[in-house]
Parts: C-alpha cells; sequence; structure tokens
C-alpha cells in the first residue's frame, strides 16, 4: 500500500467535501443561524488544515494505482468524508454527539437516510440542506463527480475504471462510452436532469422551494432524510405521488437512460432486469393493497400508501407517508424481503440489487438443468449476451459476504437487547440503505438507542451496502497493508 | 420420466416402511392401546393394498434411472412415506387432522421435531415409539438403509450413488469404501453402534428404558420429538448432560467415526469441518453463559442449559431443557444464527452444514485475493485437497436456492398473521430441520396454529430441508416430468 498516493487522492476529494459545504453555509449566513454558520466555518478551517497537511506530504506522490489500492482507496477515502463531514453538525452543537454526527452523515452519503435526530424540524436550514445535499453527492458518488470534472490523462485510466467500479453500483459496470470521463460526464448529466425534473414537478405541487430542493435530494440519492419529522405525510396527495414516480425512476439502471437517449427504445423494453424491477414493484403493490383493504378510507388512499411504502423500500430510499409498523404481518414481510433486493444495478439505489438477484436465479436454474442432464454444458444468458463465469462467481461471493455481514452484526447488535425483529430490520435497514426498519427502528422512531458500539457496526454496514461490500472488506485483510 | 421404474422403486421403500410399524404395533398391543392397534393394522392394512397394486402394475419395469429420475424419486418417495406414515396418527384418531398427522410425520421422517401436538404425553405409547422412531430412520436414510440391506447388481451401482447422494447430507458425499452396499452398511453399523451407547448410558442413569429407547432416538437422528410435554427438562442434569453430548456426537461427519476405527486419528484431529464445528459450538457455550449469567442459581446450572440448547440447535435436534425464548436478545440472536448453519456435512443434522459454510467462506476469501491480485491464479482447498470447481458453484447455488425458499416460504406463511420473528423462526426451524423456534413456534408452543396452507409449506419446506433442496426443487421443474 502506498499510502502517500493514497493521501494525494484524498486530499482531492476533501477538496470537494469543503466546496460542497458552501452552499450550505451561505443558507446559513441568509437565514441568521449564527451556530450553523460558526460549524459550518470551523468545519471548512478544520478540512482546510488538514487538506493542506496532505498536500504538503503527498503532492509529490505518483498518481495511478493497483487494483489493490484503488479498493482500498475508496473505502478510506468514504471513511473520511464522514468523520469530515459530520463536523458542522458537532461544531454547531445541532447533534452534540460525535458518533451519532458520523452516524448521520454517513447515513447521508451512503443514501442510507436512518437518523439519530428525533425531531428534525428543529434542526437549522444549513444542516438540513447540508444534511440533504449528502444525500445527493452520496448518491452518484464523490468519485465519479471526480471523475468527471478532472482531466484524467491516458496513462491512469485503468485506475480509474477501478474507482468507478468501486463506487457504482451492481454486478457488471460496464462503461456507456469508450472513455471514462464521458461516462462520468453522462452519468451526472443525467443524474442533474432528473433532479431538476424533480424539483419542478414539486415545485408546481405548491411545495416551498426549500423543501423541493431538499426533497428532491432525498429521492434522487434514494436517501430519504427527510425535513419534516412525519418524513412525507404531511404533504399532499398529487405530491406524495410525485415522490412515489421519481423513487422509482431513480430505481432504474442509469443505462436505460442513456439508450433512451440513444433512441435505442427496444433495448431499454427488453431489458431483463427492468422487468424484473416493474414486475417486482407492481406485484407488491398489489399483494400490500389487498392485504391492507379497510386500513385507509378510500381506494386511492390504500394505492397511494401502498405504491409509496414500495417504492420507498425497494428503491432503498426510506421516506415514509405512514406507519407501516402498523400494517399487518403480510405486508410487513413482503416489505421485508424488497428490503433484501434494493433497486436496479447501476441506479442510485442500495440492496443487493434486481441485477444480482437476476443472475442468482439464472445459476440456479442453470445449476438444476444441469443437475438434470450432466452432460450439457450450459451459459447464463441475460440479455441474449453470455454471462463471464467471472461475473457470477462473483454474484456468488457478494451473497456469501452480504449473508455473512448481516449474519455477524445481528449478533453484534442484539448484544443492546432489542428485539429480534428491530435488530434484523436495523441491519437490513443501514445495510441496504434504506432507513427505517420495524418495531424499535420503525418509520416512527430513531436509531439514537443504540450504543456506540452497534452505532460504528452499523456505519460499516452503510458504508459496505453503499460501497457494494468490497472496498470495505479489503481494509480487513492483512493482505492489502502489505507494503 | 419412466413411471413405472419409480413406482417401483416406491414399492420397496413402502414395504421397509410397513415393516417398520411392526415394533410399534407390537408395543400397543403389549400395552392394550386398542385405538393405536387399530390404528396400526388399518394403515399397514392400506400400505399393503397400494404395494400390492404397485407391485402388479410396476414388478416388469427396469432397474436403474438416471440423476434426475434419481432425484425426482426420493423427493417422491419421501412424500409418499410421509402420506402414509402419518395414517396411525390418523386411524387411531390420536391426531384427529389429517394433515396435522401429515406434519408431524414429516416432522419425524425429516427429523425437524417441530410439533402440532399440545400435550404429548396423552399420546399412546405405541404412537410416541412410531414418532420417535421415524426420527432414527429418517435421520441416516431410508433409502440408505435399502441400499444396505439389498443386493445391488453392477449395473446399477452408478444410480444408487445417485440416491445416496441425494439423501445424504453435505455438499461433497463420498463414499468411504469402493463399494457403495458396502458405505451403506458401515454408515448404518456406526449409527446402531452409537444410539445403543447412548441407549446404554441413559439407562444407566436411570432413564426408563422406553424413554431411554425414544430419547436416543430423537438424538440419533437429532429430531427433537420428546416424549414428556416438557421435553428434556423433568430428567436429571445426568441425563441432561448425556443428551448434550450425543446430540454433539450426531452432529459430527460420520466418516470422522469411520476414520476413527480405520485408526486414522490424525485426519480426524485435523479435519477443518469438524474444527469449525467444535469452534462455534464452543463459542456460542461461552457468550450464552456469559449473557445469561444470573439466569439460573449456579455456575453449573447456567453452564448446562447454555451447552444442552447450543447443542440441541446447532445439531438441529430441537430438545430443550430451558424457554430460550426467555433469553436476551443476545443469545437469542446467536441461537437463531445457530439454526441457519446446521450440523456437519455427513451427520444426520439439518441446516445448511457447517461444510458449505466451510466452502463459502474460503470462496470469499479467494474472491477478495483475486480481487487484489487479479493475475493469480487461485485454487480453494479443504484437508489439503483442491475442492472442485463444480463443487463450489453447487455451494453457492444451493445458497441461493436456501435463501430463495426461506424469503418465499416466510411471505406465504406471514399470511396467517403472526409476528415477523414467529414467522423467521418457524421458516427456519422447519427447513433447517431443528424443530422449535421462537415467540409463537418458542420451546413452549407448537405449531398448530398455522393454517393448512402455511402446514403445507413448512412440510415442503422439511423435506426440502432433509434432502437438500435439489430433490424438491426439480419436481417443480416441467423439464422433470417430460417423457
Amino acid at each position: 500500500m502506498n499510502y502517500r498516493m493514497m493521501g494525494k487522492f484524498i486530499y482531492r476529494i476533501l477538496i470537494l467535501e469543503g466546496l460542497f459545504m458552501i452552499p450550505a453555509l451561505l443558507i446559513s449566513i441568509y437565514h441568521r443561524e449564527s451556530h450553523a454558520v460558526g460549524g459550518f466555518v470551523s468545519s471548512l478551517l478544520a478540512i482546510g488544515i488538514i487538506v493542506y497537511l496532505l498536500y504538503v506530504f503527498c503532492k509529490d506522490a505518483p498518481s495511478g494505482f493497483y487494483a489493490k489500492e484503488g479498493l482500498a482507496c475508496v473505502g478510506i477515502s468514504w471513511i473520511t468524508m464522514g468523520l469530515l463531514g459530520c463536523l458542522p453538525f458537532y461544531f454547531s452543537r445541532e447533534i452534540p454527539s460525535y458518533i451519532d454526527g458520523f452516524f448521520e452523515i454517513v447515513s447521508g452519503f451512503t443514501t442510507t437516510g436512518s437518523s439519530i435526530v428525533p425531531e428534525v424540524e428543529k434542526l437549522s436550514m444549513g444542516i438540513l440542506y447540508w444534511r440533504s445535499f449528502s444525500h445527493w453527492v452520496g448518491g452518484m458518488g464523490v468519485l465519479v463527480f471526480l471523475l468527471a470534472i478532472s482531466s484524467v490523462d491516458k496513462r491512469s485510466s485503468g485506475y480509474t475504471m477501478h474507482l468507478l467500479r468501486a463506487e457504482s453500483p451492481g454486478p457488471d459496470v460496464g462503461k456507456l462510452v469508450p472513455k471514462i470521463r464521458q461516462t462520468a460526464k453522462i452519468l451526472y448529466m443525467i443524474y442533474i436532469a432528473l433532479t431538476l425534473l424533480d424539483i419542478f414537478f414539486l415545485v408546481i405541487g405548491k411545495m416551498p422551494v426549500f423543501d423541493a430542493i431538499c426533497t428532491a435530494f432525498g429521492t434522487a440519492g434514494t436517501g430519504g432524510f427527510g425535513i419534516k419529522n412525519n418524513s412525507i405525510a404531511g404533504y399532499s396527495p398529487y405530491l406524495q405521488n410525485v415522490c412515489t414516480i421519481f423513487m422509482l425512476l431513480f430505481g432504474v439502471n442509469f443505462s436505460c437512460y442513456y439508450l433512451l437517449l440513444m433512441k435505442q427504445f427496444k433495448n431499454v423494453w427488453k431489458d431483463e432486469e427492468l422487468r424484473l424491477y416493474l414486475g417486482i414493484v407492481l406485484g407488491s403493490i398489489l399483494l400490500i393493497m389487498w392485504n391492507i383493504r379497510g386500513f385507509y378510507g378510500t381506494l386511492e388512499e390504500t394505492a397511494r400508501h401502498a405504491a409509496f411504502q414500495v417504492s420507498s423500500i425497494v428503491t432503498t430510499t426510506g421516506f415514509a407517508t405512514t406507519d407501516f409498523d402498523l400494517w399487518p404481518p403480510f405486508s410487513k414481510a413482503i416489505l421485508l424481503c424488497l428490503m433484501l433486493v434494493g433497486a436496479c444495478a447501476g441506479s442510485t439505489g442500495g440492496g443487493f440489487k434486481m441485477g444480482r438477484l437476476l443472475f442468482m436465479l439464472k445459476n440456479l436454474r442453470r445449476n438444476i438443468l444441469q443437475i438434470l442432464h450432466p452432460r450439457k454444458v450450459q451459459a447464463v444468458r441475460n440479455n441474449n449476451r453470455i454471462v463471464q463465469e467471472r461475473v457470477l462467481d462473483n454474484v456468488n461471493a457478494y451473497l456469501a459476504a452480504y449473508v455473512m455481514i448481516v449474519v455477524l452484526s445481528f449478533i453484534i447488535i442484539s448484544a443492546d437487547g432489542f428485539s429480534i425483529t428491530t435488530n434484523i430490520s436495523a441491519v437490513l435497514a443501514c445495510f441496504n440503505n434504506i432507513g427505517p426498519g420495524f418495531d424499535a427502528v420503525g418509520p416512527t422512531c430513531n436509531f439514537s438507542a443504540y450504543s456506540a458500539l452497534s452505532k460504528l457496526v452499523l456505519i460499516l454496514d452503510m458504508l459496505a451496502g453503499r460501497l457494494e461490500i468490497f472496498p470495505i472488506l479489503v481494509l480487513f485483510s492483512g493482505d492489502t497493508w502489505k507494503r
């Protein structure tokens, strides 16, 4: 591991983080929130000092690294972003405990949306904005952003591909166009366009502009931090439906949007992952509507709440319009299983991903066919292309790592004494970057009651979930730290 | 699918099942239990008629079949054994509902031990014996028994290997000795010897002989049906400790005992699966002892209950000496995770199996190393031998199938309206052939409250768990039923 190379990489990320804080600072100044202004200024100073020190010691390090260093670097820079990104919460005293603030901002960057704040309406505007913005930039990825704006020389194009792979969700990240910088740019262009569209539809539905921006950030990143204590429940049915539609849109693989722009409508229509995603969403909504009939006054209300909650959970956003912890067990079981799956690969959503589920099912089917016909050689196909064995093996390893991490985290946080349902759903909600769980971490509750150790475990879960496990897992491998 | 071939196979299994019922009938006659005697006689008549019909129609069918037919045959014959094995319960009116009786006997044959009987002490001796004996024969396998006693001609040795594979637990079933019939015989010899030893130690601890035999059957098959309402809680500490030790012994891969007989002590000592098994057992006992300190009067009592429950759950037996549903969440979390893993491959225990866990962890480690060093080719080794990629792929497909089945079953049985904890633990307890779960299916409760549909789902789960998924899964593949 070349530490100076890593330092050089990290100070560039931290400069970006500092720049991202400035709009939040301006909002605080405009609203005369003295504590928040103080918090942001002190944080910017602290970040500035660290950037300067890293710059002095690491500026001469060579660029470009191997797969191993790339992965570890992604893990470390996300942890660093969290450690420094929570300083405004801490310095402004709006979240007095450092570990709570760390939890909150990691929950933001990883687009989880689990909160330790009991009453978000007490937070200042600047802090609320920073909290929501962390979703937006975390959704598509800070490193992808860096790639999009920085000039990449030819020598390091291999290394940037490693970074893109590490930060982009999904089993098989391809480039949209041959040049990696172009790919990153296109992704962010689509992302910005969709976010603006979301804000537009919210504002014409008479949502205040500040609310609309923050809500759109939470939707775009599939994050789920709301700026109201009751999440989205207080807004009009029209606004709730806009959120439902945009949550679903941000759960789609962004390469589908690129194909739409390229007018390849047929390829989008035939995309197997997209079909699986829409099928699961529709099926879940109908089953839940049937199960909760009679819970709400009208069919419209039933459909609206069912569609909203399903979209919120499957895309791992975590907004809520109703307390789904009060729904009957069958509906809760469906939501719990949707938590496991998550959205499409290549979207801003978290979880295991529809694409992996598809590959897993196809691989399982192949195994059964191979048992039935031992002499026939079978290949797994997706969208009529043969899937490489390496990719399938990686999906399987991912599932194994997924199960291991869930089980270990579950055991550790159980020491705090909460119920089995609370603990399982807390781990799933954090690891799959969803936000709320059930029981003591349900949509009307928060994570503040957990011990510091449990919070650290859940923070690692959130990071492992957002970065698709391996960039965090390699940090625990002795092999990574060898010189 | 050659149906007449299948019929020929099934009537031989049913003859065995009828023979196995005779000791239970004799016990009922001896104790003058008229209802039970009537039940067994009618059942034997019914089985006799079915065997006769199958014999007439299928006796000329050729023997020997392909992998596909072998697997399907195993699945079908276990279902048939269940459908007819429950007749004594039904005809004697001791379990008045046929579906409940079906659940009970499948729970017996699959060595699950989940019960729908609220008060087992009300059952007659003959029925209690039949219930416990189903564990014993189901533990090592009826087909393996058939192989051990029947003469196998050379032509069909390939097909018998398929059968042994399908019914024996574990990812990589090998033959102990070149001849398959010898292997089956050796397995049953070790099994009988260990069972007799268990009975011996129970009887010298002053357990009544009938109790000792039934308890040993439940222990040997890692089943868990008790003959007392409070399972093993009423017996002396000595007897409880004997059970603990024998549960652990029956959870060990039987090839280890064969190696011991061959005096290959070093290979046993170095067996990686055995080490993992003992390590997990010991670790869990210590963690639970620490967690439940103060629950019981003395350290001895704490250690005894912790060791008993850990052994009972990890070997998927399901006996209980205390209501572990009252233990704190941390202990329950550990037990829940032990439910997931199960005992060693090649033992009578169920679950995912230690061997698969080992392969899964090693494959995960290889994947991480491959990410760190993309150009290095790595093989997975177990006990210093390279594990075939086919085996690893199968372990992965097994994990995928495991997760899918758990998730689907969980959703379906959730429609009955029980709590999330109840439903998750019910599925895990049945699928992993353990017996009791938590909450409404905890060690002091039973499964009778579930609907018929849920019971059918749980029955399929028990069968899929015992037969390691694929023999049941192929029954749902259209490909299997093609001529």
